[in-house]
């Protein structure tokens, strides 16, 4: 990267929801940013946390514990919050925008999920802004 | 972290200078915000890139190459840059606050840096929140 990249500008690049692109690679993390809307899918990353900023917008994460209860954080533009490995979780937006930070390579749709993928969300590693 | 953080209130529970606060943790990284002033100091990590996020004002960052040019990148508010490691760099800003990911333990002077510390830069790998 040799010139800064301006969050807004690059999410104006795109519409698609639920769709990350990478702005950012950090050593053998990726710097992700999407667009979201709608309900997610539960899904749980069993060897990495997952760093969450919203950038615009509202941004809910339901998360499933070990005995299956469960509880919703909701985020808004300005809050940041880590969802842990192991944690089953389903993100959920009325609308907005988010950056994440996680390991190159993690999926956006974790190691398993629950169901069927909904069609307005997409299986990914992230693709190049 | 049991509950999102908000990185506006954060900010403004400090407000030492070039002191950078840990607000999150990501397997082995943290997220670290800071007040941004003045001028920084010369330093280089040699094993780490180093992510910066402005959240608010104006941060410059300026990277001396291997020949020992040098050249400076400005960044406002929203916009992301990665320091590769290995550059030797010089943060300064005429105000604002940054938003960092880096490995947990990473200096906030370097592995090594020109000359004697300025009075209001500390070294320090992050303080809690």
């Amino acid at each position: 990267m040799d010139a800064p990249v301006n969050l807004q500008a690059a999410l104006a690049s795109f519409d698609q929801i639920y769709s990350p692109r990478i702005v950012a690679r950090v050593n053998d993390y990726d710097v992700r940013i999407a667009h979201t809307g709608g309900e997610h899918v539960w899904h749980v990353h069993e060897d990495t946390d997952e760093f969450f900023l919203v950038l615009d917008g509202r941004f809910d994460i339901a998360l499933r514990d070990a005995d299956g209860a469960e509880r919703t954080v909701t985020l808004h533009t300005g809050e940041v919050f880590v969802v842990p490995r192991g944690t089953t979780h389903k993100p959920s937006s009325p609308g907005g925008a988010i950056l994440m930070f996680e390991p190159t390579g993690t999926s956006s749709t974790g190691d398993h999920h629950d169901g069927d993928l909904p069609g307005h969300v997409e299986s990914t590693i992230g693709h190049q802004l």
